[in-house]
C-alpha cells in the first residue's frame, strides 16, 4: 500500500536552545502540508545541565561517551525537557504532535554499540530494520505529527543516545517503503553546502553523488558534514526522494542545498 | 460505539523510585488481560533531582508552588527520566507502551490555577472535559498502552503540573463514556483503607458512598486519603465501574479496599 507525502525535518540544539528560533522554526514546520516528523538534538541544553550538576563529560579522542550519568542527563532533556517544549509550542499552533523515543512503541529499536576496543557506554547504533515502519505507520494514521528525541532502546529495557542525524535519515528510508515520496529537510547554522562557508553566493543549490564525491576530493566537504551527507545520500540510495541541507529559518521556502541520486 | 474493558492503574514515587518494586509492579501490569493505562508521579525523584541543583522548594503553606524552576525538573525527571524507564521496561516485557504527557496528542487540557488568592505556578486543573477521549481512543485502537506522567499542558504552550490521582480519575471517567466497564486501581503502599493502620486485618474490603461517608465522619478515612478517596468516588459517579485501592504488589490479585457506587 503505498502513499503520499511525508516530510520528515531535523533541527539541532541550535534551535531548540533558542527560544526565538524554535518559535520561528516550528511555525514554518506547522505551515508545512500533510503528514510530517520532527526529529531533534539538544545537546546544548544537555550540557547545560549536566554542568549544573558538577558532571564532567567523558571523552576518548574527542568523542563522547554515555556513561551512567549522560544517559540520565540526556533521557531528562532530549525526552522530557526539549520533546515536551517542542510538543506544547506545536499544539498551541494546532499541529497534532506526540513527543517519543524509540522505545516508545518500539519505535526505533537499536543495537549497544559493541565494547570493544572502546566502550562508548549507552549508545545505539541504528540497523537496517530497526525502525518499526508498521507500527509509526499507525501513528501517522491517526493524525498524530510525531516529534522525536535522539533516544532509542535495545528492546531490554535500556534507553540508548543515537545520533540525531542518523535518526532522521533512517526514519526517511524506513518509511520510503509505504510513502510514495518522502523528503528529509536537515536544518543548519549555514544556508546549505557552499564552496566558501565567508561567501554566501558560493552555495550550492544541487548534489548528485557524482558531485558529492568530487566535492570531497576537493574537500569542499569535509570534516563534521562527511557523516552528515553521508546519512543524507544512504537515504537517497534507500528510496528518499530529496533531501535538503538549509537555514531553519527558510524552512518552507525553495533554498539552500538539494542532494538526489 | 461501546467497547469492552479498560484498566487504569496509577502508580506513585514510592513504586517508581524503587527498582526492585518498579520491575515486580511492570510484570504484573504487563500480564494484565485487555486494554490498560499506567499513570504515574515521580515526586520522590523530582525531590531529588532538584536537591543535586540546589534548588529549594517553594511552599505555602505546606503545598509546593511549581515555579520555573520547579515545571522544569518535573518535566525533565516525570516526562523524561521516570516515563521512558517505564516504557523501555515495558518493551522489554512485551507490553506495547507509550510515554506520554497530556500536551502529546493534545491528551489532557488543563486550566493554569487561578493566581488569586495564592499564585501557585504552572500548576494545571482538570476539567469536566479536559480528557480528550476521541484522541486517546485512537491511540488506544493502535494496539499502544499509554504510559501518562503527571504533566499536562494549557494548549497555549505551557507544560502543567497535575496531580497524578486526579490524572488517572479524569482519564477513567473520560474513557467511561466509550468503554463499558472501565476500572481504576490506584496502587498504594498499604493493603487498601484500614481502620486501624497498624492491623493489616481491619482492612475494609468494600466501601459505597454511604460507608464513605461515615468513615470520614468516625475519622477513619482523613488527611491526604480524603482527597485519593474523593478522585476515586468522582469516577465512579461518572461511571467508572469498580475502584480499587491496593499494594502494588498485589496487582492482579484480587485484594485490597474495592470502592463502588
Amino acid at each position: 500500500m503505498s502513499k503520499d507525502q511525508l516530510h520528515i525535518v531535523k533541527i539541532g540544539g541550535n534551535i531548540t536552545g533558542n527560544e526565538e528560533k524554535l518559535d520561528d522554526f516550528l511555525l514554518r514546520f506547522h505551515k508545512l502540508k500533510g503528514k510530517k516528523i520532527i526529529v531533534h538534538g539538544g545537546g546544548r541544553q544537555a550540557t547545560e545541565l549536566s554542568e549544573k550538576l558538577g558532571i564532567q563529560a567523558k571523552m576518548h579522542e574527542g568523542r563522547r561517551i554515555t556513561d551512567d550519568e549522560a544517559i540520565t542527563v540526556a533521557v531528562q532533556v532530549y525526552a522530557g525537557l526539549v520533546n515536551k517544549k517542542i510538543v506544547s509550542k506545536l499544539q498551541a499552533l494546532g499541529t497534532n504532535a506526540i513527543g517519543l523515543t524509540g522505545a516508545d512503541m518500539n519505535l526505533i529499536k537499536c543495537s549497544i554499540r559493541p565494547k570493544d576496543p572502546i566502550d562508548f557506554g549507552w549508545v545505539g547504533d541504528i540497523e537496517p530494520d530497526s525502525v518499526n515502519v508498521e507500527q509509526l505507520d499507525k501513528l501517522l494514521s491517526t493524525g498524530a505529527v510525531p516529534v522525536f528525541c535522539a533516544i532509542t532502546h535495545d528492546g531490554a529495557g535500556h534507553l540508548l543516545n543515537t545520533n540525531a542525524d542518523t535518526i532522521a535519515s533512517a526514519l526517511s528510508a524506513g518509511m520510503a517503503k509505504v510513502y510514495t515520496e518522502v523528503d528529509l529537510t536537515y536544518c543548519f547554522e549555514m544556508p546549505g553546502v557552499m564552496r566558501d562557508i565567508k561567501d554566501p553566493g558560493s552555495l550550492i543549490k544541487e548534489i548528485d553523488s557524482k558531485l558529492y564525491d568530487q566535492l570531497k576530493a576537493e574537500e569542499v566537504v569535509k570534516d563534521g558534514m562527511i557523516p552528515k551527507l553521508d546519512n543524507a545520500f544512504n537515504a537517497i540510495e534507500s528510496g528518499v526522494s530529496k533531501v535538503h541541507i538549509q537555514e531553519a529559518s527558510t524552512l518552507g521556502n525553495e533554498s539552500g542545498t538539494t542532494l538526489i541520486k
